[in-house]
């Protein structure tokens, strides 16, 4: 495929999130629903919670929250085959899957959510870029309102989240470092990052590829830079979004 | 399950269907896209072209209509486990997109359609009752836009459609027949009868099952009665929606 | 594949069945072991009595009843791939063993036949069209047996059977509405109706699928009338045969 | 289990075979079909010629000739799962199958065949030990029938096969050698081996197994000599089938 | 491919075992550790203790011994597919698995054993020949650790180990019975004898197979007297491993 | 589990690697084959040459360089499943090949490779920590060897490596920043990183993970200035074991 792409993008700065909406109660039979939108991508993250354990947590009086991840078929420019009709998820997906479930699980006090289990499903309706980062940053969302259901409930007395996690992609495009990458950058940048942050100002996760020429450490700072303001702002989204 | 239902239902009448929604171009990336509302039921069908048959058409000049459907692990009142994940899809999936697929060819000329695939990809995001039924509706919209797309790009001359197609339920509960059931009705149905018609009036597809009770050749008229109206307001919707 | 079939069946009346056989004790380990044959058409139909029944039926008081389904590969004209060997099941293969397990389910009461399961194995060693009808047919003959040797053992005080089942198809080939139809005839038809029958008269499963062309109301009635006579004289041939 | 067989067996000398019953064109469609049975064990062994050939086979001038087994699931005392419905073939499947192939192989001249594939299906109607062994014996003449179809049709001007194969089980229970085990001998055996043999009298395949008891060379040597009669006497039953 | 090896063996007897090595302790984790060496072929075999028994043995007061076998992709002279990549275990990977299971269990008292289990893996580095028959002899070995290791754990006051037990391949090259083949002589040979025999003299599995041309009872008998010699030798290469 | 880790490592300084040691031809057939140990750890790395290309590359001009990464079943301290029994790879499993075949194609040229695929198998013989940057470390030497075999034949005139590539865990024990951490050190850190880079001093890959509590972007600092440290050592080590 060729990618041209020899300017800085245009009709967006360097350092601008693409406009984020975060829809919550987006169906009707989860205890948390949200519907993110990072730009043209689109992600829905599903919170449920049932009454149980895995294998390696049961007897232990701990809670466990896991997440699954998905493509529509045709979420994506040409139609990707449905993994369900393939008999197996690719690497990709389970890589991502797993990359969620983490980040989630860094937020939370499992003791504190007892012996059952909240499980985070984020469907891509519509795919531009970043589904991985609007999937964790919806799923923060959608347990938020799992654990008020449970609460509501009383089911919990008080929340186990500890703190909100979100995250975002940076990577550089012809030399310039950009923050929140949509498909025509991701598929021309050289370097590509998903980082993982807390409000508290922490890294839960960080991975960082090079796409043919490595990256140096005065880039990767220069990325990290853009991803702390972008988290910044998705943090502020989900504040905003959790008051309503 | 308890499921009490003793009178008819409350707030629509027998032989009505539920409020219905079509919104053409719900995504971005396919020739196709249609989410379409039954009530709370909701499915985001997508028509996708690829210029290519599978090996069974391979040589013969004519094109394939094929259809998947997947229902998201939490469209439903409790998570479902996720195919994909398990590795493989279920019966009732399995005889769902072939009762699509099938439904769907019945109105193509697929000599005029030319060695091409269309691709229905039918994926619930809600569930309330009736979801092969909707996506059938949803389907055939879906696939009519592709094929215009077809056109608009010069692939086609004139459409290879050769007639509309629409599906609706209907069933028998506590002894009243009733259009279009929504879960609850549906789980309390002693009959429950899916039923696939063209605009011109001929049956495509009809599985009835009875629940429990046998149902006589007279419930089935009842029922037959309430499936034509029904298709006829869905037939009407479809049209109302192509138009805009 | 060209079938032609300009003129009625020849050798056999419109609303002729073909030859029926029905041989009890076909083979030995089985509690209930038929060899239902519809002319060229074998199937044998084993019911297998287990003291368990699956996860959703344990601690109810109730039994169950299941089918599964298979095609030895060489059944028909040209060798079918082995389903053990591919790892899968078709979609074909589930909707009918579901189709042969829903039929029988609706004669059974289960929760006189307690916390056990009989499954009815249902395997064509022969193919000439209409397997998924005979299997239907001679399953129940198969599981009188299994639950007479219930009875015989002491299991069970009386039947948990509460009505005879059987199964025909019908189709409508050229213009001309035909009972029973054979493997040519299959292949050429215009529509084609599954039906499933109790004694009581009442239809338990109708699956009516167009091929081509839709069928109109009157053509149905028309194929329910055949269906009606044809499930008419196997209901008979069953009752001989359990007469023995 | 408690399998208690104190005495030699009853009813049948210690080297005699039960009764060999081999019934020709047992069903309609395949090149060969043949159901063999040894007593109680009844397979179903049929030839399919399909005029290609597996990969490693493909532009070499040769043909190929290869098996597939199957078991009923009620062919056994206890229902068995369903390996289509497993997903997978059970390891004694797949070692039975290419014993089966590789045995089958060995009489046939790959070269005179022509690039053309002989399949051989053998399923267990019912079994009641040595179902492998009279897969073989029935494979061979199931084999034989499609080698002179492929005459009869002009594909072929001269037999491909070099010589003739069967094959008996043997075992020591109790002390005692005895050939042709039936299941509660197969049980109860101390040693059990399967021989395989052509008419020239050479040894194809030899799988000597012993249950607990580890068997000496004097042992081996009483075994293959019951099994040299009992093969005689199959090759001997094989030409008189073929003759009719 | 074309193999010549129109004279008997050069640098070795024909009745030459090549250089075994048994190496114990060869990883760190397992109870039971041992790298075997036939020559160039080279596998690692693991015993391990695991506190639980297979459902078929669970509450018999028995134990199991069970093997899994694996071939690393390029331990041969082509690479071969990895089996977990595609999802599945070859027939000539299960045959072989199964025949160390059967090998090691004829030699345990499995109720002196108690309800564990000890499973054997036997992973081959370096192919060339013989494999089976190393992981075997190996795999003795590494049981023997194992057994030592609960003994000093206090979790068995005597060993469950009747017998010695170890195996070999003998072939007929070019006429010639040769022991232990080596890759070249295997792919060269008419006829491939697997041996498994015990300290005490007895066999406990035989596998002969005829690759073209059938084998002779004369030449059965210079074979296993081959074999005799070579577990002879590799008998007391297991007791000199075993007492370092 | 508890693991209780208060003091800094004993025996080894907070910025030191564990004993490197590069065997190179550790086994026969593969055109590149690489034993590598880090301390306990030991994985054996081939390259495999085959004149092909993978679909997405046929008719390119350009080469691939695949990795499949796999683990002994009883390399670890417990046996884990085999995954090729168990009939999938799981997502650790895929993630790490992903990460081994993306940071080994960032060093090489694939146009100057031609149309010819390497393929990296790296199998874990024995585990102790860092089995992915061992394994990345070691494919590396394989690989070398690999181009060194195509040019000794004449099918490359010039090596398609632009770069050597090598890679160390890096992670925080109790607040303290460790290079090349050992299992129990892995099970007890609050933050685990896997950094990949070249000679050149670039980033390939770089994942790091908040087990717990989140890190600083000053520790991350830290941790890279130890990997960078730990990865010269290393590529020094691969020049070493390349000049042998």
């Amino acid at each position: 495929m060729t990618v041209e792409l020899k300017k800085p993008r245009i009709g967006r700065a360097a350092d601008a999130l693409r406009p984020v909406t975060i829809t919550r109660r987006y169906t009707r039979h989860a205890e948390g629903s949200v519907l993110i939108e990072f730009g043209g991508t689109k992600v829905l993250c599903t919170a449920s919670v049932e009454e149980k354990v895995p294998p390696h947590k049961r007897g232990s009086g701990e809670g466990w929250v896991t997440a699954e991840y998905g493509m529509l078929p045709r979420a994506t420019h040409t139609r990707s085959d449905r993994e369900a009709a393939k008999g197996k998820q690719s690497g990709r997906t389970q890589e991502i899957q797993r990359l969620i479930g983490r980040s989630l699980r860094c937020v939370f006090d499992l003791a504190k959510l007892g012996e059952r289990t909240i499980s985070l499903d984020c469907d891509v309706i519509q795919a531009d870029g970043g589904t991985r980062t609007a999937a964790i940053t919806g799923a923060y969302v959608a347990a938020h309102d799992a654990v008020s259901w449970l609460i509501a409930q009383g089911k919990l007395s008080s929340s186990p989240i500890k703190d909100a996690v979100a995250a975002i992609s940076v990577g550089i495009v012809d030399g310039v470092p950009l923050l929140d990458l949509e498909y025509t950058e991701d598929s021309a940048c050289d370097t590509d990052m998903n980082v993982v942050m807390t409000a508290a100002g922490g890294f839960v996760e960080l991975q960082g590829t090079a796409e043919g020429v490595a990256f140096t450490r005065k880039e990767m700072n220069a990325l990290l830079d853009l991803a702390e303001k972008g988290i910044g702002e998705l943090l502020a989204a989900q504040r905003r979004a959790l008051e309503i």
